[in-house]
């Protein structure tokens, strides 16, 4: 595996395997890897000859008071776990080397932004989106793989691709759980052995949301129902629980799916979000 | 030449062209091709084994009020003209294909669109950076070609690119203008002859702005000689005069130049602008 911190240094080794005609997944990631960034790995290199992962813990996509400083950062160990997973190439750049002194541009994606995590994290989704980009024209990959865990980020990097005319396909992977249910998430980590153990009853009240939606409930009927399922759980404070359209994540009033359910919570003073999507049933 | 309209169309042109590793030029119009666009296909063609041209007019980059409906569209006209300069590919599309419903993405260059032309075309550089990434984007040419008359332009896009990292080189190239001085603009074509007779005074009042700067003037002391020069052609109504340093087209109270003076006057209903280079003077 070949580690690059270096925009030059990345061009060059993208520029090797485009020259060997190879085609090129990329995972981007913050690092502190986990089985689902691993998953991401492991179906790039199912998909393309060689894969790319970036490990970067963007500071512009942080809101104000967010926990830029304490986001673990175990590089090494990182490293090593996309070694493991057969990673070819590990771009692992500083923050000046992201944004030299004169960046100036950032892109932003109106609409998908307005309602779920948005209103909650200002700037945060236009942070995801300009990283994004400029990851993607690094690396030019032909596919770039992101979890459904973050859905709403995963739409919006779809809509960013798809109106921006990059040159790649953008591939959304299942969430990965816990064997008690919990999305794996690298801020997991910051969870009291009480918490965590408290974390599932996240996951079960969306599962109660979804069965609303897939027996032809509204949207607010799911809402209601995941609201009162998390209110079981004394520790959690509901930040917001929504139902919307996958494709525009917008409201409407129509009954069944398809749809997401997506909620934050805090469990303490870690933040947690999940969803769970209900597809279209197939007609007939 | 090859004349493509959508977006697949242009992806497979492009591509036949990278599988033969040939380079290409870029050139990104609004159509109504005149002497300056030409220039730019020229230089593209001396740099790159093939030229792709794009001929639209972008609404996303008019503010409000400003001249979208009544810009020259002679479509045939410019492709005769391109085919005669030897472009290979013309990419006409419509604004459906640029921005199919549900767009919804923006990228915003901050600072360089402060001043100059900024504050008097709201939205018109978020338009620009976001057609030209996605022309950029689409085309993915090795090198693109813009003139400095609209110089904030091709300084917004330069930042655009070396922020989001686009794998291409921005080319400036030189203002080309008429035997009088008037610099070549497809909205000259407003202008009655009487205007057109009183237009060059633009010219001539950069001119005595940017000799100031080069006897080790000031930028404020320039800008006033300049509106001391324009006031004398009363058909003039200037909209600012403006000395920056061209690289980030800030102010500053140095004397000398690098400085860029750039103006825009309104002559009748026709805004028109340009600008003169005070070039670093070389040490010793």
């Amino acid at each position: 595996m070949e580690v690059v911190r270096t925009i030059p240094g990345t061009r060059a080794a993208i520029d090797a395997l485009r020259r060997q005609a190879l085609s090129v997944g990329c995972v981007p990631t913050m690092g502190a890897l986990h089985e689902g960034h691993l998953s991401l790995v492991r179906r790039a290199r199912s998909e393309c000859d060689r894969v790319a992962l970036s490990i970067f813990v963007n500071p512009t996509q942080f809101a104000p008071g967010e926990d830029l400083a304490k986001y673990p950062r175990p590089e090494a160990r990182d490293l090593e776990l996309a070694e493991r997973e057969g990673v070819d190439l590990a771009f692992v750049p500083s923050a000046e080397e992201m944004y030299p002194p004169g960046s100036a541009t950032t892109i932003r994606v109106s609409g998908l932004t307005d309602g779920m995590c948005g209103p909650f994290r200002p700037g945060h989704f236009e942070g995801v989106a300009t990283v994004v980009a400029k990851l993607l024209n690094l690396l030019t990959p032909d596919r770039a793989y992101f979890g459904e865990k973050d859905f709403q980020q995963l739409q919006v990097i779809r809509r960013m691709a798809t109106d921006l005319n990059l040159p790649v396909e953008i591939v959304g992977c299942p969430t990965v759980r816990e064997p008690d249910g919990l999305a794996i998430s690298s801020r997991n980590a910051y969870l009291s052995s009480d918490e965590r153990r408290a974390a599932p009853a996240l996951y079960r009240a969306l599962q109660v949301g979804a069965e609303v939606i897939a027996r032809g409930g509204r949207g607010g009927q799911a809402e209601e129902t995941v609201r009162a399922a998390l209110a079981a759980e004394p520790r959690f404070q509901v930040q917001y629980v929504e139902a919307r359209r996958p494709d525009t994540l917008k409201r409407d009033d129509l009954p069944g799916p398809p749809m997401v359910i997506a909620a934050a919570v805090y469990l303490g003073a870690t933040r947690l979000i999940d969803n769970v999507i209900v597809p279209q049933r197939n007609p007939g």
